[in-house]
């Protein structure tokens, strides 16, 4: 559900984390490169170990002619708590690269690093908009309709309170107002039963907290985890922690699936002929549900744009990153969600109940 | 990786509470029929709505012939917490079928009905084993192999901290043996990463706890969601908030999967004649992933065999977790456990670090 219009074409400068993710250099200079290829209105600002980087660039000329390396010697690992990476972060390629858009050399940062940190360093370098505590992370995801629901939190923030879990709503609703140009958003939040009593006390607490807010009107109440991909609902708030377990079960699952039928097509000469009679049909439907056409997700709340990509995401899937964050860019999301963001009054609507 | 030698054709009692899940009476007594159909060494104390169960057993006539019905008045609601009704509950459905394994008229109790509520009431009826707070929900999961490997909690305690994680691997690890023979165990906590600063502290504590733990050296450390279905480990230890969210989203993953495939061969006459082509092949690598075959968790830590049926089975579904009682009480599974976890001195060894 990504209708805004965006400015064709608008010229757009991309900061990339070339040090983020389970390939560093490799899957941020090959997903940058596909887009490159297809869109010459962007520039790049490279951030990592430049030696890699230029060696990378000698084979990927599209990108090469729309970029400028910047070095930096450190990158922030993965096995690190933001708090204990947080102050000793300058320097490192995803603090330099937030840093590129605080400064107006780029619109868009675009990492495949360390969720936690990435939260937290886009928190202190762009700044939340309006009363909002934390940045959350939303992502897409298919329906069985081919439509495209959003997910938040994903997993920038681990314990997620009931305040928090009501600013997720405000910024879900704003989010989907602004990329669709629609006044009818459905809100769920993610719970392990549909019945008011279910769950546990934060979750219960938001319930009652969203239905007596600005957007009560849109809130309808629990969603359970086999019925988000049903297409009921436009924004599914969940605490990090569980929208992260969705997030993967639904990967992890799609993943094996889509493998085993696979196996099955290759297992002897009758089941090879249907899979090429299949073939088209199949590809269509399965592409429906491949992670990597829905990777990037936005760190919603922040004054820029900021998307994290996959840590084991592939080129491709980078790139779909980047694009997606081009598109946002170009179709003004921040400014739009602003706009929305600023006419509720959080703090007197969603004061913390636990 | 049930390879437990049941002792064969051993006579079983099944107390079956037939008034829980979205279809009382009709789902309890239909699996039970199938059961019936199958094994005649298996009788039935079917307790609920006598009326309405007796009109159903007209057409269900090998169940009539090993069932006894015991009228109850009541029924626990879905909706209710398990607070509100504990006290109330006598008299019900639920927790008269749970007396009757408590006053050995029955070897099994299996509901499809609200899972905070059967925690609470099996608890309380059943008693735990050994040094067991409370009990813990633990089913099946398929694996790309077709292995299959056990998770708990699934949802019967909505807040667990580290010192119910820690039980709820001992329990996990007793279970595998138990119903394996073996002593090779691999546990894993889910996480959101797989790094050790990765999560809450209630998981990190937990793992700190378990890793100097009788059980240490089974530990291999955290599991995130997309890699539950690899095959890597056999025990997989979740709050019951995240564990239900995980079983829920690779149904719901499952299901709409499936249904595409469906879709797609069903789009034109080439797809159609190919899917009877591969009709034999996909149906073996799809009865894999169907829910249906993995019904039926065990509340494990229990003096007794307690059944949870999914609310939403159908009567095939219902019959896998009767079924899946019935090998584990033939398995002798309660005393193998309890042999198991009588040797573990949960006390000194996981102390509630929050």
């Amino acid at each position: 559900m990504y209708s805004i219009t965006p400015i064709s074409n608008q010229e757009v400068c991309v900061s990339i984390d070339c040090m983020g993710g389970d390939y560093p250099v490799e899957v941020p200079i090959g997903g940058a490169n596909l887009v490159a290829l297809q869109d010459k209105n962007v520039k790049f600002i490279l951030h990592g170990d430049s030696l890699a980087i230029e060696s990378y660039l000698d084979n990927h000329n599209a990108l090469r002619l729309l970029s400028t390396v910047v070095h930096s010697d450190l990158r922030i690992d993965d096995d690190k708590k933001p708090s204990e990476v947080i102050r000793k972060a300058k320097g490192t390629s995803m603090y330099e690269s937030i840093k590129s858009v605080k400064n107006g050399e780029a619109d868009i940062i675009v990492s495949g690093g360390n969720t936690g940190v990435l939260m937290a360093l886009s928190k202190i370098i762009l700044t939340t908009v309006a009363n909002i505590d934390r940045p959350a992370l939303i992502g897409d995801m298919p329906t069985k309709s081919g439509r495209i629901i959003h997910v938040l939190d994903l997993g920038a923030n681990v314990d997620s309170n009931s305040h928090m879990l009501c600013q997720f709503a405000l910024m879900g609703h704003a989010y989907y107002t602004a990329i669709s140009g629609l006044d009818n958003c459905r809100v769920a939040l993610l719970n392990i039963g549909s019945e008011d009593t279910k769950g546990n006390d934060a979750i219960r607490n938001a319930a009652t907290t969203i239905k007596s807010s600005c957007i009560g009107k849109n809130f309808i109440g629990f969603i359970e985890a086999d019925k988000v991909l049903l297409d009921t609902v436009d924004i599914v708030v969940a605490d990090g922690f569980a929208g992260n377990i969705l997030l993967k079960s639904i990967e992890g699952t799609a993943e094996m699936i889509i493998r085993s039928i696979k196996t099955a097509m290759n297992s002897n000469l009758q089941t090879k002929i249907a899979s090429l009679l299949l073939k088209k049909s199949l590809k269509k439907s399965l592409s429906i549900v491949n992670p990597s056409n829905y990777n990037g997700g936005m760190m919603i709340g922040l004054r820029g744009i900021c998307l994290k990509s996959h840590g084991k995401s592939d080129a491709l899937a980078f790139s779909n990153a980047v694009l997606k964050g081009i598109k946002l860019f170009r179709g003004g999301v921040n400014e739009r969600m602003q706009k929305g963001l600023a006419s509720f009054d959080l703090d007197s609507k969603c004061i913390d109940e636990l």
